[in-house]
C-alpha cells in the first residue's frame, strides 16, 4: 500500500509500528522455503521474495500487541495466512493469464500455468500443515475453515462473472469469502492466541471481516478510476471479465430502463464492458460515491468493533488502519 | 481397478470384506458437498460422483480392521485422503489438458481452466479442515504432510520431463511423493488411530509407502504395454509428455551407445517419443521385464512390513493386495 504525501500522520499505515515484526515474519517466509524438496525451493523463493504488502501479517501482529502478547505465536499465524494468500494469487494470475505483478513476470509467465496450479498447491499444503503445528488444535481449525472459504468465494466470483441476477447481498457474501475471510482470521485468531474471551474475539474476526470487505470494495472502485501508473497493475479487468462489483451494480440501479436494457444486452452477451460505455449510459460518479460511501459506513462500524480493547499503541494503530483506508476511498471521488 | 476373470480367489483385491465400509465412505463424501457454499455444492458434487476407486479409503479401513478398530476415524480418514485424491486428479487434468477421466467430461472440459483451478483448491482446503476434526492434532499433522509431498511430487515430474539427467534414484523419489504419500498415510495414520505402537505404525507406513510405489510402477508399465479399450482411458501419454518411467529409464540403460544418442536427441529436443521408435532401437522388452522384476521385488518387501500384525481377515487382505498387484504386474509381460 503506497503511501500519499498528502496523508496526515494519523492517516498513515502504522507501518513504523509494526516493521520489526515485518521483518521476521519476511525472515520466517524466507525460512519456509527450506521445507520443500531442494527441487522445489527456486519455485517457491521465487514467489516467497515477490514482496506483498504483508497486510495479514500486520494485521495479526497489531492484534497480539494489543493485549500486550506479542508471542512468536501471531507472527507464526501472519506467515501461515501470507502463504495462503501468495497461493490464492499464484492461482488468481493462472485464472486471469497475468504475466506481470508487482512488476516482475509472474509464476505462469515464468514456467507455464501446468508448474504454475502446482506451485499453488504446494504453498497452500504448507500453509496448512504449518498450521497444524500450533498446539491447540481449534486454532489449526480456524486456518482451515478460513482457506476454504477463500477458495468458495472465488469459485462464486468465476461463476458468477455476467450474471445479472447477482444481487448486491451475493457481492458481499463474495467479497466476504473471498478478501474478507483471511483478513477476519488474521484478527480473530490473533485474538485466540492472545487468549482473548470469546465475545472478544468475535467483535476482532468481525473487525477483520469488515476491514478486508472494505478492502475490496476499494480495490474494486480502484479498477474503475485508478491510474495504472499509480496503480502499478493493470486496470479495468472487472469490466472486461464482467465481474460486478458494486460500483458496477450501484450503475446497473440508477440507470433509466433503456439505459439498462443496452448494459444488460453487453452483459449477457458476455462482451467486455468498456468504460467509455458506462460512463456515457448512466451516473457514473454517483455510483462511485455511493459506492465510497457504503465502504466508509463500514469502517464506522469496523471502529466500534474495536471498542473495550486495552487503549494502547497497538489499539490505536488499529483504528490508525480504518482512517488510512478511508483516506484512499475519499481520493476515488471525483 | 478392473477383476480380470482369470485370477484366483487369493489374486483378487478384497472388495467383498471393504464393501460396506466403502458404501459409508462413499455415503460420507456425498455429505461432504453439503459442507460448501450452494453455489459450490453442484461442482464438488460433479467430481466426488465420478466414481473411483477408493484404494486409499479401502486401505485405511483395513489396517484399522487388522487391529480389530473400524471405528468412524478410519473411515473418516479415507475421506480425507479420496477428497486430496480427487483435488490433485482435478488439478492433473488441468495440467495434462485431459477431456475425459473415467468415462465422463472432466471438470475442465466441462467448466475451463480457471473454475477448475478453485474447485481443486476447494476440494483440498475443505479435506484439511476435515482433518482438524480429529482431537489428536498429530493424525492432522501427518495429514498436511503427506499433502505436501503429493504437491511436491508432482512439481519435481513436471519440472524434470525431458531430463535425461534424471536417475531412477530420482525416479523412485518423485513417485514416492506423488502416489506412495497418501498410500502411506492411508496404511499408516489408520495405524496410529488404531493406537499401534510407534514401530508398528512405521512398518505399515513404509508398506503404503512400498504399495503406493509399486501402483505407479505398474501404471508407468501400463502406460507402455497397455490397450485403451482394457485401460480405459488415454495411453503412451508419459512418452508424449518426456515423463521418464522406470521402463524407460531401463531402455535408455540398456540401449547401445548409437541408439542412446538417437533417444537422447528426441528428449533433448522435446520431441514427442514414439513407441515405434523405442520398439526400434532398444532392448523394449527386457525394459518392461526389468521393472515389472522391480516392482515384484518391492511387493516382497511390503509382505515382509506386514510381520507381526494380528492373524485376521483384513491383515490377510492387506497381503491379498501385494499378490492382486502382482497378477496385474505379470500381465505386463510379454
Amino acid at each position: 500500500m503506497g503511501m500519499p504525501t498528502t496523508l496526515t500522520t494519523s492517516d498513515r499505515f502504522p507501518f513504523d509500528l509494526v516493521r520489526p515484526h515485518l521483518e521476521k515474519v519476511e525472515a520466517s517466509i524466507r525460512d519456509q522455503v527450506r521445507a520443500f524438496d531442494p527441487a522445489v525451493e527456486p519455485y517457491v523463493s521465487y514467489v516467497c521474495n515477490t514482496s506483498g504488502k504483508r497486510i495479514r501479517p500486520a494485521l495479526s501482529i497489531l492484534v497480539g500487541g494489543a493485549f500486550g502478547d506479542l508471542a512468536e505465536d501471531q507472527r507464526k499465524l501472519g506467515v501461515i495466512l501470507e502463504l495462503i494468500h501468495m497461493a490464492t494469487l499464484v492461482h488468481d494470475d493462472i485464472i486471469d493469464g497475468a504475466v506481470t505483478r508487482r512488476m516482475v513476470p509472474t509464476a505462469n509467465a515464468k514456467w507455464g500455468n501446468g508448474l504454475s496450479v502446482l506451485l499453488g498447491d504446494a504453498l497452500f499444503s504448507h500453509a496448512l500443515a504449518l498450521a497444524t503445528e500450533f498446539d491447540d488444535i481449534t486454532i489449526c481449525r480456524k486456518v482451515g475453515k478460513a482457506s476454504r472459504e477463500v477458495c468458495e468465494g472465488e469459485i462464486v466470483q468465476t461463476q458468477r462473472r455476467f450474471d445479472l441476477s447477482l444481487t448486491k447481498a451475493d457481492y458481499y457474501r463474495i467479497i466476504e469469502m473471498k478478501t474478507g475471510a483471511l483478513f477476519a482470521a488474521a484478527t480473530g485468531i490473533a485474538a485466540a492466541l492472545s487468549g482473548a474471551d470469546e465475545e472478544t474475539e468475535h467483535r476482532l474476526y468481525h473487525y477483520g471481516l469488515r476491514l478486508g470487505t472494505v478492502y475490496q470494495i476499494y480495490d474494486d472502485c480502484l479498477d474503475l478510476v485508478g491510474t495504472e501508473e499509480k496503480v502499478g497493475k493493470t486496470l479495468r479487468t472487472d469490466l472486461e471479465k464482467g465481474k460486478l462489483t458494486l460500483p458496477i451494480l450501484n450503475l446497473l440501479e440508477s440507470a433509466s430502463e433503456s439505459q439498462r436494457t443496452k448494459l444488460n444486452k453487453r452483459i449477457i452477451e458476455q462482451q467486455p464492458l468498456d468504460l467509455s460505455v458506462l460512463v456515457g449510459i448512466a451516473e457514473y460518479e454517483g455510483a462511485i460515491e455511493s459506492a465510497v460511501d457504503t465502504a466508509c459506513d463500514m469502517l464506522e462500524a469496523c471502529r466500534a468493533d474495536l471498542s473495550g480493547l486495552p487503549e494502547n499503541d497497538y489499539t490505536a494503530a488499529l483504528h490508525q488502519i480504518t482512517r488510512f483506508l478511508g483516506t484512499l476511498l475519499e481520493k476515488c471521488r471525483r
